[in-house]
């Protein structure tokens, strides 16, 4: 796999890759590129974003800018046109909310490439002419897409095969299909009391039909709870 | 405010206070402490976590080292009682869903505590006797709690004062009071024209009002659409 990530701060990425997983997932053959606006806009002094027409606070990232980037990191003669080949996501606060189900989705892709604006900050026209589509990490605002890029990053990186380091078989995890969807079960480790808290014995009992009940049901509490 | 963020990895923050509406908020009096895990751990070789009881993939993070942690770093005699005077926000992949109205709560706080473990694996006693919360920043999983945290962080520092450099009233922006809630409307900037892609004539009016009207409009457009 393939990931560009379009941004005005490649550095903020560094530490990224210093996780395991995805290290694990480099090793394995995954990609990642990070592409400075300001190093392919076609404007004098660096220049990449600009006041909002009609008035407000903040800046905007300025569609020539964005048009210009991905025209040169693509060789493309026209980036409307990439959209149709691959999933081009501008990561704004407002767009449809990541979920579980997305990730797996964005991890089966073979490319893909995400848009870090200042968070709220797209002038629309990348939006409606340039990315495939929008994407949020959740209901509030950031500072900008860079964090998002990251969360959507380390979510699907998460997928791909041999990143957690063992059998890729599908797990028990949050969300996951195998507990229907709801938050996973609660652990527990050593040691097996502490301060007078035990452990729930069940998970002491060596039973796995048992301890696979026991958990199904916890899980299932969680998402009675939400 | 001052924020403590507890993980197993202090270094992966470093690029966090980079970010431009950080700074200005640690200016102006915000405090950002790293408190590693591994430093307090009462157990050989820097140990800080265990395989789960009862069978499953990944690794625990401990309630003894969590203990530790706290203790040594808030000179507690017993961390428990920590929880009545502080929030201690355990980031977990299946707790309650960080959204705009919390993100305000938290900054409003004067002290808050973070703790990040491996995003599903806390030993459950932290979350049970520990913490006073558990937090999670959306319905997908990440492979730790640092980029929860990060998020967490981001959204509530550019609430406060002085840290988005502008006046500090009330903005129009995303899932604001605002704006009833809803996703904030389009942007746009200069150039005016760009491929035959025109910004919205009402944008270039110049009246405030009929511009006002059109963004509450757009904006309950996108509330519509989710």
């Amino acid at each position: 796999m393939k990931i560009d990530i379009f941004t005005l701060f490649p550095s903020w990425f560094e530490w990224f890759e210093r996780q395991r997983h995805v290290r694990n997932a480099i090793e394995r053959g995954l990609r990642m590129e990070y592409v400075d606006f300001r190093a392919h806009t076609p404007l004098s002094g660096g220049q990449v974003d600009d006041t909002p027409f009609g008035g407000g606070a903040g800046m905007v990232l300025r569609v020539d800018v964005v048009d210009a980037a991905l025209r040169a990191h693509y060789h493309a003669d026209d980036p409307v046109e990439l959209r149709t080949r691959r999933r081009i996501v501008a990561l704004v606060a407002g767009g449809p909310v990541l979920e579980e189900r997305l990730v797996a989705e964005l991890a089966a892709e073979r490319e893909l490439t995400l848009l870090c604006g200042r968070y709220e900050g797209f002038d629309q026209r990348v939006v409606e002419h340039l990315a495939s589509e929008t994407l949020s990490i959740g209901r509030y605002v950031l500072a900008g897409g860079e964090l998002a890029a990251m969360v959507v990053c380390d979510a699907l990186i998460r997928k791909l095969p041999g990143a957690l380091g063992h059998a890729d078989s599908p797990r028990e995890e949050s969300f996951s299909e195998l507990l229907g969807g709801a938050p996973e079960y609660p652990h527990y480790t050593r040691p097996a009391e502490y301060r007078g808290w035990r452990v729930p014995e069940v998970l002491l009992s060596g039973h796995h039909e048992r301890i696979r009940e026991w958990r199904l049901q916890r899980s299932g509490e969680l998402r009675e709870r939400q």
